[in-house]
Formats: C-alpha cells, structure tokens, sequence
C-alpha cells in the first residue's frame, strides 16, 4: 500500500450496547483488522445501555463534530437484529455513518443531512454471505465500514436508498413560551449531570433560572458560581442547557429521571 | 525500520481479569510500547471475573478465529503468579499464544491444535531478571509477546516443551442421547443470555426445542420469532445454543447459572 | 510526513475520571486525531472516581516510568474546571505531563522533578479561544497534549511559569519508627488489595510483618506462601508494601479502608 493510500484512509469510531465483560467489541475489532490492519478505530463508548437507541443517537448527535472530515462512525445498537430491519450505510458532509436503520443516526442527520444512502444489500462486502442472525455487527456492519474507511465508495456497498426513508427517532423538541422554553431531559451522564434538550442558543447573554422538580434552580457559568452541595443550571460541555450539582450528583439529588420536563425562565 | 519490516509486525490482542479501575493494563501497554511503539493491541476484555480462568478459555476461544493469522494473543488471568505454574507460548495455525500455562488456551487449542511451545526460559526477554511476584504481566508476558509481535522466533524464548504438556482445562463434553444432547451452561454474557456448551451443527436444519429449568423453550432462528419478554433458544453469536429472552434478561428471568444443565430435543 | 517525523511523534497516554459510560474520552481522542490523526493514544484508566485526585496521583506516579522517554501524560480530574486553577504543561526527565494545575501531577514530580513548565495561555493551541466552562479537556488539555506529542515545544504553549509554584498534593509520609515504618494506605485495586505508602526498600531482604486493623498479618514474598483466604502482606506490584488476601479481597474481609493506618514491624 503507498503513502498516498495510507493517506487517504479514514479514521473509524464505534459506538454499541456490547458493554466491556464481552468479546463482541474485540471480535469486530478483528474482523475489521482482516480487512485493513492499518485502520484506527476509536471508541465512542460501549457502555450505552442495552438496546438504548435514544441514548445512542444522543452520544453519537454529540460526538461527531470532534471527528476529522471522512470519518467512518459504526454504531451497532440493534434490537432488530435479525428482523427486517434494514442495514445502512449513510454519506453526510462530515463523513460516514455504518449500522441498522432504526433512528440512531437520525441525531446526526437532523444536523447535518444525509447526501446519499445505501442498503447494504452487496454481500461481496459482508464477512459471510450467511451472516449470524444475532450479530450483523460482526458479520455486516463491521467489515462495510472498514472497506468504506479503506475507500470504497459508498454505491458500491449496496442498493441505493431515499435518505427521506430512513427511520427517525422523535425525541420532544422543546417549546418556546411567553417567557422561555418548556424542554425535557434528555440523557443524564455518570457524574448526574442532568442534559435537557435546551440548546445552549436560548439562554446565551440573558438572566435566567431553571424550574424542576418544584425546585428553583439558578442559571450560572459555571459550578464554582454556587456552593458545593448546591443546585445550579450551565450550559454542558455538549451545548445544551443542563442541571447539576457543584461537586454532587443532580439524578440522586434531584431525583429527577429521563424525559422528565424542566422549563428555563428567562428575567 | 523498513516497510517490509512493519508489514512483518503481527497484530495483538489483550485479554485479562485486570478490570478498568487499575493501570494494570496501561502500564503493560507502555512496556509493549518500550519495545515496539508500532505494534497495534487490540482488547478482547479485561473484564474477566478475578481469576476465572474458565471464562478466559471461553472468551479466547471464540475469538481467535476472527483475527487474521499471525495475531499474537496475550492472555492474563494468572491466579498462579509467582508460583511454580509455568509462563508459556505456544505456536498454533492461526497465530501464536502468550500466557500462563493453566488451561486459558486450552479452549482454542482443543480446535486448533498447538504446533509448538516453549517455557518462557530466556531472561533476555523480559523487562527485567528479577520480575515482580505479583505481575508477571508487566515483567513477562507483555515483553515476550510483543518481542514475539515483532518478528522474534518463538524458539528464542525459552526452553521447548512438549504440547502434549501443557495443562487443560476440562469443561464437561455435551453428550447425544437418544432424542437430542445434554449440555450445560457455559458463559453468561452482559445482556443474560445463556450460552451452553451444545455446538450449533447439532440443530442446524432441525425442529428442535430446549429443556431448561423445568421449562420447555421454543428453538427458534431470531429474537423475533416470539414475542417481547418470552423466552427462546437459537444459535447464538459464538455458534453454540444459547437460551434468551426476546428484549429480556434470561439469568435474571429463568434463573438458570453457570454450569447448570440442558437438553437439547430433537423433535 | 516524513518517516524522520513519523519517528519524533511522541506516545500519549490519557487518564481521566470520565468512565466510559460517556463519550467524553472519544470526543478527546477526536480532538486529537484532528491534529494528528497518527499519534497513539493509551488509555492509563478512565474509572478515577470523580474528581479524586489523590488517586489520579497515585495512579500516574505509578505508571510512568513504564513509558518510552518522551511520552505525552494528558492526565484530567478537575474538580476546578472554569474557576481560576491554571492549565498546564510540565517537562520532565521521561516525558511531558499536560493538565489542570491541582497537584495530581505532584507524585510524579516527587520522583522526578520539574525540567520547565508553562500554563497554558497560548490561544492558538486550543480547539476555540471560547473554551466550554465544563470541559477543558476538550477545549485545551486535547488539543494542547496533541500539538506537544506532534513536536511543537513545551515553552510555545503558553507563559513560563516557576516549577516550584506547581500545587502539590500532600500525602502523609511513612514515618521510620524504632523497629520499623508507620504509613497508611495510600490505594485500593479492584482485587481489595491494599498498597500503603512504605516503599518496598523498607523491608527487601528481612524479616518482617504488619500490624493493620489489630492484626498481625506476616511479611510474604508470593500469594502461595500463605493458605487460601489466609491474609498476608508482600511488596505489591507497584512497589509498595501491600495487604492482600490470598484469592481474596482484603478490603472487604480485614475492613481496612484508605488512609487508615499500618505498621511495618522488622523482626
């Protein structure tokens, strides 16, 4: 392989439900090293909560502006495994997305639309052309993504498909008022940090506070603006407005759970 | 380091009961990385229960078989450490295995038989003369193998031993009855599902169900094929017969544990 | 690239308290592979309990010396992160340390002391010149550690500051004793092993035993040299003076917990 090939490979990510006590992870990771040894693969996490696709659009919506331009991101959360559920390959202006068509990109294509998208109907592409019916990660979705990071076009993977086809995971937008923006939480994190569906765009330059739980919680900076112990309301690290405790944890504290409402009061 | 040189590095793969909370596995990686910082480690788990070697000859087992030939699979689950228990590697079809000698490889040595071993005899190879008591991982095993990875013979580390020699780890065969075969569990992975030691080419192209538990469970092909919250057998991931749970929990719902028994009818 | 440019790329390694649950490390190594999609990157640990510094210490004193000279340590627990804490860069002997200036750079350092150090005031090595209040690791730490592993100079990231002003972490110091050292533990692992802070130097080539919990626990050189269950002390793999129970927990079973103290008796 020259240089100039070496170069045009693209970075891998990968995100699933596999958590770490198994070898599902490993054995991708192995059949995606048949194909290419040379590819990095980067892992998002494998910790997403079994069978959690909203959680998986979540990270996955999150974590790929921080990715170089042609990145591969292979997600395999697929309770449909085995069903007809379709296997997909999607081209997006900043890259590349592999797994099944069941809404976990739809986070990322609601910000940056699909440019083209194919079923990976191509077994030339699969490990086997009699794939396992419990693990198309190992036996579809793994070696496509590796022969697309490897440059592959992507019409070569299978039958063309209407990007408006593909399947969406409706999660509650939030809703403006007459003075903020009614919302819900959306994903909490290992800290309790409590993520709503709020972007960080309403709340920018303005005086305002956060209602929950019955509770009053103050809009700040940052978790030195309160005491330890307290309650406050920031913009999070991925851009939206968040509940948290400085030094603390807001899910325990607050005993406020996924899709719970909140609402940001504007003063 | 020339091109033909680098193309002549092998793959790694790491498997161990080290957890994720400790720098156990990261200090062995800088070792490999003292000696090769080109060599590519793949993790199988590190998430083996502490000192289950059991579930490492499991884990081993099915996956070497996705990783391309050559790989060096270095394996860590060492209750015997410091010890009269040998350090070994052993040479096979598909590539080369480094570890202690206390039945982790029997498993993918009872498929694919060894070629050649040795007892990791030669002082030149490790980090140190004078290794730890405690982790022969960061002092041994984790030098040898990526000496192995990078084009060191295996002769070279140490004194040959006979194959035949090394020990094995029995897990309980399955056996044909007159209507179908009786197993046991074997491995419980992260969603609870069961895997038992009864090999798919016993049912592939059959009517088939499973005896578990007092209970009589449907053989099936997918998840799907009953409904949400029931239960099912099929062929699982790793090519053995495996009892879930459609969208559920089998351990936790059935109440079924390692070892525990199976049968397979035929119908 | 030229290969000699290939070569001078540095190693990085990465600890943090981020879990895995999150896709906080994976946005960081995207950052990175921004700037440098070649560099390496191993992960030391990511379980730090939150915002526990004195274990991110203990932790990167212990594995550092495992790494080839040169090595890029991006280290973030942050409990202070969007206060006034400074970002920093630190050379040393062995290699470069890149993160918040709070002291869990403070064990490393006590072995091998500061060469130069700079905070990192230099806005054109950060992702953005607005950094996120909430995630300095992705907005300065990455992308900072990356251009240093990619060969730009520690001293072009930002304001020269006096090694001497670094915080320091203070972790009581065993203290010698008539007939031998008082300490405290100082780490726990995932097995319930118990490392203290007395160094192994105290007690190599004598006879010896520690008094812990109102029990006499005798001074071993192997896990063999007791019983099953039965408690022993022995120089641990990180080179300490540690408690441990053979195939067992320590922690739970002598109800020994961090800080509390131990004594080191020579006989």
């Amino acid at each position: 392989m020259s240089n100039k090939q070496i170069d045009r490979q693209r970075l891998m990510t990968f995100l699933s439900d596999f958590g770490d006590r198994d070898i599902y992870v490993g054995i991708m990771k192995g059949v995606i090293a048949q194909i290419n040894p040379r590819l990095t693969v980067i892992d998002l996490t494998h910790q997403i909560q079994p069978q959690d696709i909203a959680a998986a659009r979540f990270c996955l919506m999150n974590a790929y502006p921080y990715f170089p331009v042609g990145t591969v991101h292979l997600a395999v959360v697929d309770p449909g495994v085995g069903s007809k559920r379709r296997a997909i390959a999607v081209e997006f202006a900043q890259g590349f997305l592999v797994g099944p068509d069941n809404g976990i990109f739809s986070g990322v294509l609601s910000q940056s639309p699909a440019i083209a998208a194919v079923e990976l109907t191509n077994l030339n592409y699969w490990r086997t052309s009699q794939p396992s019916n419990t693990f198309h990660g190992r036996d579809i979705f793994a070696p496509v993504a590796a022969s697309l990071a490897s440059g592959v076009p992507l019409k070569q993977l299978g039958q063309e498909i209407n990007p408006a086809s593909l399947v969406k995971l409706d999660i509650a937008e939030c809703q403006q008022t007459s003075n903020g923006v009614v919302g819900c939480i959306q994903y909490i994190d290992r800290f309790g940090n409590l993520a709503s569906n709020i972007p960080a765009s309403y709340v920018q330059g303005k005086t305002w506070y956060v209602q929950a739980a019955g509770l009053s919680i103050p809009g700040c900076k940052t978790y030195g603006d309160v005491s330890v112990g307290e309650r406050l309301a920031l913009v999070g690290s991925h851009g939206w407005v968040e509940i948290a405790i400085n030094s603390g944890n807001a899910r325990s504290k607050l005993q406020l759970d996924w899709q719970e409402p909140l609402q940001v009061v504007l003063t």
